[in-house]
């Protein structure tokens, strides 16, 4: 899989932005990438792009048009399909994150084949997996890892590589989910992959590299969320990190789903992060604590940061308010 | 999947009678579902039951042809294929656990669907899975877990399953692999299940039950082990076993298919355990361990085994030499 840039970024009709947040994340991180969005009537979601067709957009580059925006269900809507056949007529390929496959509506199906455009249909993985093997790899990695699901590790990530880059260090954000993956265009839906080769398609994601490379590694689930947790021991045994990021959103009141499971502490978190992930790198250490304090008020959100640090003899960041740089300046 | 029995069990022309394991396993395990066996010109295996064709066999009472035979890829040899039409035609539905699908081989997938037999491939879920959700359900629940793949666990948890039974308790083997999943004919193969559905697959297997019924359960892979300790944990979480029997091979000198990975200690391991089945069952503790001995002498195994049992304060049974008596004692 590697989708085409640039895209052109379909919000079809998201009551809001939240329901177009593919769609943001693609303009937010990826902001060369991107010649404009189509927008159906009553979308209220806007990436503050130029709005254009299908055609406009082939003629302004695109090569992609992604589906930017998530619905119900998951489904592929029936005011939506018209605008997809008319992309791949005038030369685009689509991509989408959706549960429900776009390459399996046979219209769409049958004139892309005919046409000769890509479906990718980046939540399900198309790619044969081998089993992971564990060996050292060349090469440096970074792991964010999380105290729940959704609650900054995409985000992190795409901030320490931006910061990495910015200060010249040779860096890739490796995408383990869908909207990382149509971010950058590249990854493993890791949660989709058959149980066998989750550590296996990990291994395959992050290949031997030079010794100054790092790749950025998008975690997932936690390894206290009862439901993810095979997928998160999976993952950091895959990557073999060298280096992790907690991430934490501090005002969660239980894991995410699982209204029976409080949030672990930080120590604890680390604890099981640290022993989990020595099993494929023994050097494995943490780097940083990243938190989501957008539901605290600036002083308070900074008081806590700065006593984290404190506790945790550890740089403590807000990547909105505050940055990664802390994290990676203790990488150069 | 609820596989028809009684069986007939399908041999090929297996070189030796390891590779025809599976069927060794279900005559083992479940001796009253077997009438016989079939062999084709030079099968070195064989079950001690007695020879017969597909028709004999359905003649018999049988019901089900169990392919019982691994062979090199887990292909299905060109060889098989007239036996396979054989027992379609004659009345019988197909099982298998091989890596490739009899129902993926068009001649015997149409014969099938004519005729209105069954083609169980049980490696390959056709369930769909919810995410596991962590809640705490009645009834008791029994896992296996090891140091390493292949050191026991099936073995074990059948030989409990049996000698509960023969108790009179109310006990239940619940299989997470393809052999097991035929000895007993229902189960689901945790490692060929999409990673974001590990625990809630096992949560599936293992519902809610009477508060005196034992889900006895199948483990799969190890904690320690760096292909496979995903899979493990999801299942840990989904299982939320009450009581955790400890599977070893004392000779191993490294983790399976991976050299440079040293075996865990039976403390660390079980340590390890511990913290991990918690998470969904804080009350859990072990209750037992069971060591493959087989490759030591009489008098080193059973000092082996009353050593461990000393150091660790546990029942250490051999399930072949010894039986697994001591372990059930534990939970009358």
């Amino acid at each position: 899989m590697s989708i085409k840039t640039p895209y052109v970024l379909f919000l079809g009709d998201a009551p809001d932005l939240l329901a177009g947040k593919v769609a943001v994340g693609i303009r937010q991180w990826r902001p060369e990438h991107c010649v404009g969005q189509i927008r159906l009537p009553g979308c209220k979601a806007d990436c503050g792009l130029p709005d254009m067709t299908p055609a406009e957009a082939y003629q302004k580059g695109a090569r992609t048009l992604v589906v930017g925006v998530a619905n119900r269900g998951g489904v592929i809507a029936g005011n939506w399909i018209s605008v997809l056949h008319d992309a791949l007529e005038c030369g685009l390929d689509i991509a989408a994150g959706l549960h429900n496959k776009v390459a399996d509506i046979p219209e769409l199906k049958a004139e892309a084949d005919r046409l000769g455009r890509s479906i990718f249909d980046v939540r399900h993985p198309t790619k044969t997996f081998s089993v992971g093997k564990g060996s050292r790899r060349p090469g440096k990695r970074l792991l964010t890892v999380g105290t729940d699901c959704s609650c900054g590790k995409m985000f992190t990530t795409l901030a320490i590589e931006k910061e990495m880059r910015a200060r010249g260090m040779d860096a890739d954000f490796r995408a383990t989910g869908q909207t990382g993956i149509l971010i950058v265009g590249d990854g493993v839906s890791v949660d989709a992959v058959v149980s066998d080769f989750i550590s296996g398609c990990i291994e395959d994601l992050t290949p031997d590299a030079a010794d100054d490379h790092w790749d950025v590694i998008e975690g997932q689930g936690s390894l206290f969320h009862p439901s993810f947790a095979g997928v998160t021991t999976g993952l950091i045994h895959g990557a073999q990190p060298d280096a992790l990021v907690l991430c934490h959103e501090p005002t969660r009141t239980h894991m995410r789903g699982v209204p029976d499971f409080a949030l672990p502490g930080l120590e604890e978190c680390m604890d099981l992060n640290l022993r989990t992930a020595r099993l494929t790198n023994p050097d494995v250490r943490f780097v940083g604590v990243s938190m989501d304090t957008s539901r605290l008020g600036e002083d308070e959100a900074l008081r806590l940061l700065e006593d984290t640090g404190t506790r945790l003899g550890l740089p403590a960041v807000d990547p909105v308010r505050i940055g990664v740089g802390p994290i990676v300046d203790t990488l150069g």
